[in-house]
């Protein structure tokens, strides 16, 4: 369908298809506007009281919070403004009865998983919500999703491995399960996110490398003549997304003049999980993910409460030396039931946490977050380097990623896709 | 469509199609959910700081705000558990080829441009924003609403009456302006709701009113074997919006315990908005806003500050006697410009207002709502029966608009739609 508004560029081969020319101008927008929207609303913020102290500076001053609902609004309008144009070609033949309705759905169905994440998120910001609601709400959010998935798709045949497969087949369909797995990865990207979260501008910083790499890996199987349509969907959301959030990232990053707040988060979570989902490649996102899985798996015994968790885990800031310090956690190995002592002592004997005990019993070790674990190898360190050295770690997981993607898949895998 | 799920009900020919049954049940269910959820989420928005002091009350409490944003969630969530049953018939069918994406990208659209308002609405509530953003954000959110319009009817034809076909034709093809038209029935629904208001319940009441008044409408229609499919997929809308919010009205009725805020107004009139575009009967939605459009056209003066324009135009609240009186504006006369001097003769020459000039030529004279005029005709007056009043006010209009719709339209017109 898209192919039909091709422009031939400079005369070769090579073609360009008109919408993505007019998605890039429209995501260059995207990020001016937030350029010049997110230092005005700034007082705004502040006086209705959406605003946090930044605890790991001296100054403690009040920094406007959940500024990432301006960056939504601004990557909404940027999609209501571009969805017509994919399908002038189609508007322009007088016969309506081939409009590529099956198309449009899945734009309209993406915007309005993303606004219903904006809404939690800001909803979230404001009044504080429960954490069963932040379960239950992306379930219910991607459910338009899934039913376009279902209308449109619905291929529920995963391929297996070469060493499954002698015994199982090439594929097995897992059906309704299928689902289950597309719903639950709403939920973990939009809370995976949340969770790896706490220091200046690692939130924009980390979205931004998932983000590109997303745009990488789109750019390169369009190139490489592989479903085209599907990843040009996705570039359609992926770039303004990218352009509304460098704009907030010009104002989060280190010394931070805003917080993104959960509607950020949210919204980040949704959109990969979105265009994973209706753009056919959600285990490609999964591998983008992989420092949000990490930190997730090395935070279950904590999100678990098997190991006592404080209500903030972030470093520990010591104003006199201007450097983030390990936060620790404190309970006594008899009070922990049966499976917090197996994640201790395992956890333990991988050199995973430091602890101390004292003499009276009371361990004390580092929260269980990949940002404390960070401290742990680097030492006592400056807010900006330690943001710094988690986003290379996420740029070189996102290399092992393509690496797995691309030529460890051809070795596991006969066919890809 | 939607025929091919009907019941035979009670082994007679009248048929209820089971999508509407469960309709009914998700509905009765949203009403319940949301009489639960509003007084346990008061305390939240209380120390969001999400309140305001009721003005019209002895006591001065403060009362938690914009809790129309839990009830647009339930509508919304309402709205997401309904979308697959109407389609349960086309998934069934193994053949997906044949099914109706143009029909559920409807519903998709419709949930976009509502949740699409809920968020602009609660956002105004905590951060409140200036008037050009209530402008020209419903406009932006209604596009997806008419891009859907644009390719499912294209119909931008409108039927003249008699006295004016006899020269230019039984019906003119208005063309863009159509869209125009649709994109200002957005924005108007959505502020016409809104400065209507400020009196307990009266937000949730006119709403309930115009909505009833659209489920009548669409019964009157489909019962009479007219156009079946939009007017169900109205209802189908309809119905859960009532349900939620006779919720939130049970705790915003007088003595209000909740206020609705700009989120309710906005997400009723969106809905108001979206039924009459994609049900096609946007004129008659216009007709069940007559109250509002007098209120509006009443406004003018102020709105456009002919003449001026305190903040809050609320009746007065008079602690001793428990009533409410006009509230009031003043100025010279000398001061106002032209419109305004043409506006102020105009109103006080069809006593549309009541001025007393002071010595000094102040003139003093009541703010330009319905409300304050309702409180001219009867002089001082308790909040609860002011309301009533407005009510009554409502349905009379409603019955009036039934009038032109039904017995005075085939006088006016040849056909009817």
């Amino acid at each position: 369908m898209f192919n039909s508004f091709e422009l031939r560029a400079f005369g070769t081969s090579t073609s360009i298809p008109l919408p993505l020319l007019v998605n890039v101008a429209i995501s260059v927008g995207a990020y001016y506007v937030g350029q010049s929207l997110i230092p005005r609303m700034k007082t705004m913020f502040l006086s209705a009281n959406l605003a946090g102290v930044d605890m790991n500076k001296k100054s403690k001053a009040k920094i406007p919070e959940a500024l990432g609902v301006v960056t939504g609004c601004i990557f909404l309008v940027s999609l209501f403004l571009f969805i017509p144009v994919p399908f002038m070609g189609s508007f322009s033949k007088n016969d309506l009865e081939e409009f590529p309705h099956d198309k449009f759905v899945e734009f309209i169905a993406a915007m309005l998983s993303i606004c219903c994440m904006i809404l939690l998120g800001f909803a979230d910001d404001v009044l504080n919500l429960r954490w069963r609601d932040k379960l239950y709400l992306p379930t219910v959010a991607s459910l338009p999703l899934l039913m376009v998935y279902y209308t449109n798709f619905n291929s529920t045949t995963i391929i297996l491995p070469r060493i499954v497969s002698q015994f199982l087949g090439m594929s097995v369909n897992i059906g309704v399960l299928y689902y289950v797995y597309m719903g639950m990865l709403a939920v973990f990207c939009t809370n995976a996110i949340n969770i790896l979260a706490g220091i200046n501008g690692l939130e924009t910083c980390q979205s931004l490398v998932i983000a590109g790499s997303i745009v990488v890996f789109n750019l390169v199987e369009i190139l490489s003549g592989r479903c085209r349509e599907e990843y040009e969907f996705s570039l359609y959301i992926m770039l303004p997304y990218i352009g509304s959030t460098l704009a907030l990232w010009k104002y989060n990053r280190y010394p931070s003049q805003v917080f993104v707040g959960d509607t950020f988060n949210y919204l980040s979570g949704m959109t990969f999980a979105v265009v994973g989902i209706l753009g056919h490649f959600s285990k490609t996102v999964l591998l983008f993910f992989i420092p949000q899985i990490i930190n997730f798996v090395y935070s279950v015994p904590q999100l678990f409460r098997f190991i006592p968790c404080p209500r903030h885990r972030l470093p520990k800031y010591d104003p006199a030396s201007d450097l983030l310090h390990c936060s620790k956690t404190q309970f006594r190995v008899g009070d922990l039931n049966v499976l917090g002592r197996v994640c201790f002592a395992v956890f333990r004997t991988l050199r995973l946490i430091r602890c101390e005990e004292s003499e009276d019993g009371v361990v004390s070790c580092n929260n269980f977050t990949i940002i404390n674990f960070a401290i742990l190898l680097t030492g006592p360190i400056r807010e900006d380097r330690l943001n710094r050295l988690l986003v290379v770690f996420q740029v070189v997981c996102s290399l092992f990623a393509f690496a797995i993607r691309y030529p460890l898949a051809h070795y596991f895998y006969d066919t890809i896709n």
